[in-house]
């Protein structure tokens, strides 16, 4: 057993959802959020820039003692996920693989789609994984960068997310997709819109909860749960105008990361 | 005379119209571009990040032996001008004032809207020098969040811009504003659907011609004209995915920045 906290790191506030459902989850662990907001979005920068500032993100989640490490990014998941395996002395996880088996399992006819960032899309990661684990699937892929900055505006359910979402997922008409994976953590903001833009028929797979089921899993085989009665969770962000506190409770609500506080990576 | 370059430093690339009127009105001066592309966007930082990052930027390019350094965006301009006057040891001009004089030039009504960044309606920036200059102008700010993703995506004449117009724009009916400032370096590239949405008796103005025209007598004021007869001109970002050479061309066109260096700031 241990009592550490595990570390969940985002290039902002989007891993709020994975956060919450690792809370669910696992409520005796505790956990330290750490959200990039200095430099959000990474889903438009380079696969260097995006390994430099997750590095630093994990490297101060270290000094913390975290038992584990949680990339509840797909940009980062997507960008350097084995580069920061191979140099971390914990558990690291990210968000693609879990929604990824997810997606596998639920699909019949054999073809997935996925949405994302560009900076995810053109990663392939989605792909990767998927073909690893059934080679016969086909996986179709479309960025959706608006969707990002329309989640954070809280208009998820507006004309204008409907205008894009029409927009960005006209491409999977007739293709057989019955599986569609909201590849960003900002995208089950959207999930209504989404849905009644591509149909009810498709099912929607986000990474939130199969992320938190491959953490107890990972945490139980390395004998690392928490045999604590009570969890004490921290929210850390690298910079906090008043507007992260309101994008903050768009996500989350304020029930279990109650104070934000801000702290600098150097 | 002084054929130094010219330092112009924006968080993006949007502050590429701007240069490009520098480059129009001072055909025989250099300029050296640098764009924060790494840590884009800042209309949504905190006034402590927005300050620490411009100072990065300035640094940088006084190394470079710039004899004056332009702030080609309304963000920095608006958050923290006048400490980078403060420290610099040639002259810094920024975007707002140049604006602000033509608006109140141009007004006739006495109210005057803005549509800018968060971060800038915030900061006042434009109230404060408009009244400066008029003190019985009003002044009517709206920030336009979605504009700048909007621009970034090359969708500036498309629906969803129009829908964004309509809606961020609705808040200027019926208050006799005649005279509307584009408050961002990247709302030009949406200037003919804001002005369809406003109305084509409203008049638009931005920053670029007048800080062109503002650097220009600065410059033959303090003697640091070139004569050179050529221009040498570089053009550097922080970080460069493929996408922000496709950006620039939507800003820019290629004639005057041929090549894109990236470049680290530490």
């Amino acid at each position: 057993m241990n009592n550490q906290p595990i570390g969940v790191f985002d290039s902002g506030i989007g891993g709020l959802t994975v956060a919450r459902e690792i809370t669910r989850t696992l409520p005796n662990e505790s956990i330290i959020y750490l959200g990039d907001t200095a430099r959000i979005p990474y889903g438009t920068r380079s696969k260097e820039v995006v390994t430099r500032f997750a590095k630093e993100l994990m490297d101060y989640l270290l000094k913390l003692d975290v038992k584990a490490l949680v990339v509840a990014c797909n940009t980062i998941s997507a960008t350097c996920l084995e580069e920061l395996q191979a140099i971390s002395p914990v558990p690291v996880l990210g968000v693609i693989k879990p929604a990824a088996k997810v997606a596998v399992e639920t699909t019949q006819s054999k073809v997935v789609g996925v949405i994302a960032t560009r900076g995810t899309v053109g990663s392939k990661a989605y792909d990767n994984e998927i073909n690893k684990i059934n080679g016969d699937i086909k996986v179709i892929s479309q960025a959706c960068t608006l969707f990002v900055p329309i989640a954070e505006e809280g208009l998820g359910d507006d004309e204008v997310a409907r205008v894009m979402a029409d927009r960005y997922l006209s491409v999977f008409t007739g293709t057989g997709v019955d599986t569609l994976i909201l590849g960003c953590t900002h995208f089950p903001l959207l999930r209504d819109t989404i849905q009644q833009s591509i149909g009810k028929n498709i099912a929607l797979v986000d990474s939130a909860q199969p992320t938190a089921e491959e953490l107890k899993e990972i945490l139980g085989e390395k004998d690392l749960l928490s045999n604590s009665t009570e969890s004490h969770n921290k929210f850390l962000v690298t910079d906090a105008p008043q507007r992260v506190f309101e994008i903050a409770s768009v996500f989350f609500g304020k029930e279990v990361f109650p104070q934000i506080e801000k702290v600098n990576l150097d």
